[in-house]
């Protein structure tokens, strides 16, 4: 049989790598580039469903990851036996230790194409072996989270559940999707895993089957109904919602729970014209005296649909999602990339390096960077955003100009500002400095975050583009690079 | 910090369950329920992608989940104190112990919508429970499974390899979603983790950060070619492909490799038009004497894009396929569904039950099943697969007619085939009696499985519907409880 359970013992992740990480790192090791101190970046180039922002996620997990970054013998073995990799490699891979700066930006941050999300500065051959796991993690949490802001945004207020293991792509998508989206907005989730080792509210009643195990409906709902007098919720579609689902439920209010001194809580509708069925629904509860019971839907849900429901004036109280939420299904990909873009002389000069491509999207922007964005004070909205030179000093409040780093013709003066770093110390040569907040926390500032939007940016089709400028510096290093190059071509 | 370490320790993933599967549990327990047989299928609706065909894949994983289902002190600590469960449902899942039968298609077979691809017999309290988690693992697999087949096919008998682990959902996703696309056919894959754990082969060269990290490129090239000079493998598109790449990787091959008697393995071309770069790259490659330097392509490939290449002309001896594949991105859920098909009375007697749904797609197939598929003798094509009751003879060689459960005076009679069961008994009352394949057995499986398909059910567009029909037996059955629940109501 398999050692599944082996691979998954996550005190040991550091083989969930590409290949070529290790044979790039044994190539530095070869060539004496083991000291070589560098620069990279992991950012992402485009807002999925060609949405106005994105939101942050996955840092907890990077950090995890980090502070378990080692190889065991077994590794060791596999590679030098396997791969042929020879004894000086193997050996240090045996003293690895991880000693790179990392920087970030919190999770629960909205950030924009182009900026660094992450900031490794270390070694080389430490810092391109951690690409793999850490540009997963990223990718595939901020990927939910930012999936997740809109659907949450769609609902009005409504509550949203996540309701999407069974379709996500495996137990960690599960579970840390979930945890994404909690983070982004969901009021809670379904998994229960989750649930208990991320401190996030559980949600659940019953499936299909429990309805069909029962002589009929109503007995299904009487036996519910008695297990859990105070938080009834029934599911109304297994066979007829109209006809059968609804007659039950209130029947079960006035017969078995009324008579307990208990409400009917709420039902669920899971297949059928939602809006129509909610509405009759309503009607039906309301005139049986059952106003407080809620009405919650779920199949196949997204932003788009809820806001159709929304505004056809269907009459739910909160929403189950899942597929659509869980794998993104829209757009399953955050396109996150690492790229180098300085390295460190003997004398410890920053080099800038950026990558030149046929495709145009994948010209890469050097230097060390930090991320600064502006904040109009008399609105407390997010204005721009600046890509700076790390050494740079930060605006402070003086008239500041940008302009567009393509059409640079285009400028704005930024007035009435406050100014903000975004990017936080997190490792310090290799030793942890940041304490992770809470999820709690991390959920609280993505509501924040999400509130210094304009509602134009965060529009499901043809947002704003929020400016996302570099600085002067920053704008000319990139610039001499290219025109040197060219030159030199 | 949080406990994800914990939580990943997969000796106990029991916990990785929608929290209505518990609750329906305690519901189960409290109405006298807990001896209750029922049946359940595990069964897809639509093929992702509008396909003729799907993968089935997991399975191996489904079993690691059930052969460790257990609940531990910490899991019981939570369920009782968080949500208050009673104590006799807490000590039901402290005593919990797997005692199902369960029976499944193999991996690698190919499978069609309605066929169950697990059949789970059982208490229903235990048959509820691991709903989620074997869903969450056959959707994720089989989906990618099948994303696969179509990726493979399309590059008409050239290598493809694996390269998604940073783009996928989550580190489950990059291991188990490359072991599913090893069944499918792919060569090999980037992720160590996956390589070392599943015994899958591994590839990777360098990344542009190599190239970037040196003085210029062809240094880069050279530093490369002396760490690796039997597998020199050059990533050409970093500055330009054809006015620096290529010329640099001939240099590479002549000053550097051929000195010490190699020759240039091969070139990677990750951007631009793939096209037009390799045709210019091939002749430049050629004219230079190194006609056996292959020629790799990569950047967000998929069937559709690898067809066009090949039919434009491309020369391409080697694919790496990414984000597309082990996100299955154009469809990235397989609606893999848990429904309850039966229930026993205490006299052992079987009780058909199906669902009855305002979604007419969501209606579903009643009783303890068995699949059948027949080849025809001639070809070994297989011809159509019959959804039977279990208790059905397995059709024996004589005519045999079938007819559209839809259209049911559409038929077809069937001669000269051999009939073969599809569900093997994987757990006998929670004894587990299948030995898993090796991953080069299911591999092998799966490509002779899809030889067993006419080209036109595996077409992209719009292929051939295989029929996939119900017995009479079970036509009959069905047709019984949905005419005796129109009459009731």
């Amino acid at each position: 049989m398999s050692d599944f359970l082996t691979w998954n013992d996550r005190t040991n992740m550091s083989m969930l790598t590409d290949f070529y990480e290790l044979t790039m790192a044994k190539g530095y090791l070869d060539g004496g580039y083991e000291d070589q101190i560098v620069y990279f970046d992991a950012f992402f180039r485009n807002v999925p469903e060609g949405g106005g922002y994105a939101v942050m996620a996955g840092l907890e997990q990077v950090i995890d990851y980090l502070q378990n970054l080692t190889f065991n013998e077994e590794d060791l073995k596999f590679l030098k036996e396997q791969y042929k990799f020879d004894d000086r490699f193997i050996e240090y891979l045996r003293n690895f230790k991880f000693t790179c700066d990392v920087w970030a930006i919190p999770e629960g941050t909205v950030v924009f194409p182009g900026e660094p999300l992450v900031k490794v500065r270390g070694p080389i051959m430490q810092a391109q072996i951690l690409e793999t796991a850490l540009l997963c993690t990223i990718n595939h949490q901020s990927l939910i989270a930012t999936k997740t802001a809109r659907i949450v945004r769609a609902a009005e207020g409504r509550p949203v559940m996540e309701f999407g293991a069974r379709r996500a792509q495996g137990f960690d998508a599960s579970v840390l999707g979930a945890r994404a989206s909690y983070i982004a907005g969901v009021a809670g989730t379904s998994c229960t895993i989750c649930g208990q080792h991320f401190d996030i509210p559980l949600s659940g009643t019953m499936a299909h089957s429990w309805v069909m195990l029962f002589e009929n409906e109503f007995e299904a709902f009487k036996a519910y109904a008695l297990s859990y007098p105070t938080k009834t919720l029934l599911l109304v579609d297994t066979y007829d919602v109209l006809k059968s689902g609804i007659p039950n439920a209130i029947r079960c209010a006035k017969e078995v729970l009324e008579p307990m001194g208990q409400r009917l809580l709420g039902i669920r509708i899971d297949s059928g014209d939602l809006t129509y069925m909610t509405q009759q629904a309503r009607k039906m509860l309301d005139e049986a005296g059952l106003t407080d019971c809620k009405i919650t839907v779920s199949n196949a849900l997204d932003e788009y649909l809820i806001r159709d429901l929304i505004s056809q004036g269907a009459c739910i109280d909160s929403f189950g999602v899942g597929e659509r939420l869980i794998t993104s299904k829209a757009e399953p990909v955050f396109g996150g990339v690492y790229k180098i873009s300085a390295i460190e002389d003997k004398d410890g000069n920053i080099i800038p390096k950026m990558k030149i491509s046929e495709n145009i999207g994948k010209v890469t922007n050097p230097c060390s960077k930090e991320i600064v964005r502006f904040y109009d004070n008399a609105t407390g909205k997010a204005m721009a955003d600046l890509i700076m030179v790390a050494d740079e000093e930060i605006p402070n409040g003086e008239p500041y100009e940008i302009f567009d780093p393509v059409d640079t013709w285009k400028t704005k003066t930024l007035e009435n500002y406050t100014a903000r770093k975004l990017l936080v110390r997190i490792f310090n040569k290799g030793e942890l400095v940041y304490k992770c907040p809470s999820i709690t926390e991390l959920r609280a500032n993505c509501t924040k975050e999400l509130d210094t939007l304009w509602d134009s940016v965060k529009r499901f089709e043809n947002p704003h583009r929020y400016y996302v400028d570099l600085s002067q510096k920053l704008w000319d290093i990139k610039n001499d690079i290219l025109h040197s190059y060219r030159k030199h071509k």
